[in-house]
């Protein structure tokens, strides 16, 4: 096969230890997160393995986790009445939009993706979060900064820290996570972080805490849902030293797949949040 | 410094040598994009340093490389004038929109954090692409699949293909990734790819080999201009064994940030790209 | 009356006449359609008092029409059990929101007001539409045309001319509407129109009898959902003597009223069809 | 011939005239604003007859007035050079995107319409504005109306309602307004009114004053620019007797009219302002 060859030939003998990890992830574990896709009815089931016990039940019949676990992905599987699904791994996106349990408002992935862009998050990376709540903007950083970077959450609500750590559990994000259940209204613990991101009611409270633990150039940002919250944050970006301040809102607009009929469709999100970005100019 | 120690105290030994080199990188290294940034007028500067000769000049008078390399970000440094900058790390989204050289379309941040996100880009994944041209989504790609992944691209023109390893090297990027001077016409090399992303004319000819080459539940992203290019691939999509077929546009709305004055911005992009997504069904 | 005196000083006598007419008007026909406000629960009914019978029955009772009829618009009426009611005017926006009847996909207003703004009608002129469907367009024209002016509708399906008649009737518009119960496939009637507009489902069909019926530099109009049919439009007016050929979209995004908590709406209508525009030059 | 024929037959005497009124405005008036129609570039030029002397000079020639007063719209026309251009109407749109002189933000096409029909202006009513600038939202206001109604316009600069006034004069609807040189902060001197529109800095202001102004039932427009403004509207409009309150804002997206690249334009106007609606509830 070409695929393990050509990269082993030219990768070192530590990648080469990760490509092999790779590929026994292609296995499905039991604590995996995946989708039992229905082929006849073009209908997918995110299933949480771990969360399951022993079967999972569908109209049409129960499928038996053993028969899963340990399977390829791709493989079939079948209900004890013989209807048959195809297991296929749960896309980040997949959970965040069809699985991650939510008590509060999450920050959708047109949003999420967006912000963690703006952030510059890559692996390696720490990153500080304020505001956790149900964890999908947490879930989505922890998987870019990798094994080896880190995301520290503050969430003083302890029903959101569980229901965080939970979620990010399901998809195996959670190692890379640790959630203290505290306000940070006297400031963050770490300091040189590479960015900070501030998920809460009152942001500009936080803006001169987050300052103080970025690292030069870090980058900050902020979600909020109305236009009164941002002017408030703007205010205090602006007095503090932050720099290449930027609001943006970002619009999904999805289309129907008809070829014959190529349009939008008819209703859509028209708001989920304001974003807010700034650049931390050192010594201010 | 909470920082280190905390973290060498509960990561592993292996990951604690990554820090320490992260830690390194904080220093402005010789092969470095970094942003000079002029305190007093707000403005950024952002520099190749392996591309600049000897010193950087700016109507404020010359800044001597020299007088950069091995400095801390964060640190001032001075033109021949005595004019002041502040030397600050390059985000990708930086680089991109300010400095990345493009002779093509580029897909644009707003898109491309989306599009990474829908293709579950991750640490460690192998990425086919399929038109490269100036590598804006490759330097996105190679970002995120860290040092254990790999971005395949494809590339017919030279003149591309130069101009995208060129910026990739700009970034740091180019060790992640291989540019195959082809068309892929005939099918793309690699197998069990976890994603594939087509960024050519006429794409409905390679969704085929697209899926060919994706690994079961692999997704495939496609970016067009125009709505009859949409109209050729969902033709495509619909008669291949994809599912879950998407097809969205996303519009991103800056606003002014004059707290007083809360608004957005007088002109905006109105339309870079559809952007359209399917997984791959095995079997098909 | 300041109104009343102000304005005969300064008008013509034959539009004094009108004045009066108008005055007339401000006292509740029975031939109306007009809101019964409930102030209390802040809730509109809109009725349309020719098709109602002797009463209209809310939740808190019966209101006699022979209450309403010949009052003054703003005065307050009572339900057999004694709830208040404020007897308000209905806008054409009301109507064709929340009163008119549909069979069919309408022109909506954020589209129809745009509709008639860029074909230019005004008091006096002669519209022609083919596809009269519901009349939600058709009572737009035929409120600006005025007394003087006419709309001439084609529509092929009797059941929907019955409903466009029904529906201008309730608003009082019929009479400057002639619906003609055929297609328009082998040309228009009319000659020297100002205005034609075009709502069916292969417009470019008619496109060449438009320029034919148009008066020189007249002013063509076409609604259609898909980008298939733009393109089939596009076609044909590209090929014909029509000029500044201009094809859009409108998209209306309410926000939520609460002042401490200014933010957009949640949802919004995403798509309701593409507008296209197009001047005929005489000689094509 | 249908048309004349058709019309006559029906309608009453007194409208028989206005047609033959309207038959004799297809010739060139002295005083008309119309559109020389470049056939070959597909270019126009607007040109207003009453303020360009004997002649309108173009880089093909002068054009003399005098070999277009009189002529039929629809005529070709020659410059000295013996270059053709076609005559033909300007509409109401033409002048106030491609004419209309302006020293202000004015309310475009986009905004007048959909704003005329919320208020729902129509023939014979009367609209009270406040802050008439330029006079682009007074011109549709004014055309709609028509010849019984009656737009009072309040603008405390001189030098806007000369503006106004001389833009109104040109498309030959100056006789139907009337401009107020002063401020209305101590309130309108109408009473009754169908519609007020605000259109100046501080509107919150004047909210009360149009209240006071409007018939019951009738409808308040307000356009601000900006989000705090919105807010400070919202406040008065809710301690005021206005119910129906709605705040919207219209995105209009044009499209490239290439058939085989049907997509949108690069760019667009991203925002020109809010729009707020209310209605009078009698009895505040």
């Amino acid at each position: 096969m070409w695929f393990t060859g050509a990269r082993l030939y030219s990768l070192s003998k530590e990648k080469a230890v990760d490509l092999k990890f790779e590929d026994v992830m292609r296995l499905v574990d039991s604590g995996d997160t995946l989708i039992l896709y229905d082929v006849k009815r073009k209908k997918k089931h995110i299933v949480s393995l771990s969360r399951q016990g022993d079967s999972f039940s569908t109209d049409k019949g129960k499928v038996l986790l053993s028969d899963i676990v340990g399977k390829e992905y791709g493989s079939k599987v079948y209900t004890h009445k013989g209807y048959e699904y195809v297991v296929l791994p749960c896309t980040l996106h997949d959970f965040i939009m069809f699985k991650l349990e939510r008590h509060t408002q999450i920050v959708y992935p047109k949003d999420s993706a967006y912000i963690a862009m703006r952030l510059d998050v890559k692996p390696g990376d720490t990153v500080l979060e304020c505001g956790v709540g149900s964890g999908a903007m947490t879930a989505v950083f922890a998987r870019l900064v990798g094994d080896n970077g880190k995301v520290v959450g503050y969430e003083k609500r302890e029903e959101f820290a569980s229901l965080a750590i939970s979620n990010l559990e399901k998809m195996g994000l959670s190692s890379r996570v640790e959630v203290k259940l505290k306000d940070a209204g006297s400031g963050f613990d770490e300091k040189d972080v590479d960015a900070v991101f501030l998920d809460v009611k009152e942001p500009w409270l936080y803006v001169r805490h987050a300052f103080l633990s970025l690292k030069a150039g870090g980058m900050l940002g902020v979600v909020v849902p109305t236009t009164n919250q941002c002017v408030e944050v703007l205010k205090e970006l602006n007095s503090a030293m932050f720099v290449d301040v930027e609001v943006c809102e970002i619009l999904l607009r999805k289309f129907k797949t008809v070829p014959e009929r190529f349009r939008p469709q008819d209703r859509m999100s028209a708001h989920t949040a304001y974003l807010l970005f700034a650049r931390k100019l050192p010594g201010g």
